[in-house]
């Protein structure tokens, strides 16, 4: 499935970097999901984001897969919307220094244990990455429900000498929420009354 | 009340910077409170930690008499306790430059309406105060229940650059909570199972 639909995916974006604006119908500044999971929040901050092209990543194919269906759903093709099967760890194969304007954490694994912190996607190491890729004063928004993962990120981040410009502690209990894109997982979640935290921040200069 | 008692409280702490060497029993690390209420934590604090000057500070002089009530009515004469009825605001009229070592904030005035943001005791102004009073690296420790007042001192610390040691969303359920001394809010607050939040950060050189 994923060989047979190269207009909005791959699996090996290895030297795609500088060419990405031809896998959109427009030029214009390039959003990616690190873990989209089924796809769900990149799918609709496509839909809800026309002026913005969003490439979806994800380690599992299978699960990148589950996001190309899902995406291969929606009644009108989504133009701006492009997905990788592909690593975190590999982001600097796949984009030019300085290509992308945003990057999104959503839900990622916490990897509770202080021996595997290296794993977390806000270790100081995926925060080189992302600085590299990222334009100048690039932005990361970061969401989960995990109370650990998300103190260590906030010292990561912090440590790193980024620039918080929000933190939400409870971010369905907000009143700075809108526009808000779910993914599957925080639907549930959120469901049961727990709360979501959220941090956006940018790089320095 | 106040008055009968010069050896632990003053109502005026101006021009006391340089001399606070004299106000204990030894010249070691001082450690300041900034709105201590009815005083449990500084004295508790002052209990655990002999090798430390501790200096409880509060704005509303029947307050800061209730705490000197509490502190006499120890048994043993703390010998590392001074109170001041003053002024956050005042801090550099009562320390010299680099005389603090750290300070702690604990259940600080909200203040939720945008317009009171400069009232907040994490607001930059403050922090200029504090820097100033504080040594080189000098440490602060923030605890609160209020989720507005948390969020907006993590990006107002974070923005001010200072560096964050540690956080903790809910510090009565983590494992890094030994030595906690609990404020009388905290501990009615904690007891009906709501979070309370902390951070430890330092200034930068």
């Amino acid at each position: 499935m994923i060989d047979k639909n190269p207009q909005l995916i791959t699996a090996d974006a290895t030297n795609f970097g500088g060419k990405w604006d031809e896998k959109f119908a427009k030029k214009q500044p390039i959003h990616i999901e690190v873990g989209m999971g089924k796809g769900q929040f990149i799918i609709g901050m496509a839909k809800a984001h026309p002026d913005i092209n969003f490439i979806g990543i994800d380690v599992q194919v299978s699960v990148a897969a589950v996001a190309l269906r899902a995406a291969l759903d929606e009644e009108q093709t989504l133009t701006n919307l492009f997905l990788i099967a592909g690593d975190g760890e590999d982001l600097t194969e796949y984009f030019n220094d300085g290509e992308i304007d945003q990057l999104y954490l959503n839900f990622s694994d916490p990897w509770p244990k202080t021996r595997h912190e290296k794993r977390r996607l806000t270790y100081k190491s995926f925060l080189d990455t992302y600085k590299q890729i990222l334009r100048s004063e690039g932005r990361i928004e970061f969401k989960t429900d995990n109370r650990g993962l998300f103190e260590f990120s906030l010292t990561s981040l912090n440590n790193y000498g980024m620039i918080f410009e929000n933190v939400w502690l409870d971010l369905h209990d907000s009143d700075e929420n809108e526009g808000n894109v779910e993914t599957e997982y925080e639907q549930k979640f959120s469901a049961k009354g727990q709360p979501i935290y959220k941090l956006a921040a940018h790089f320095a200069k």
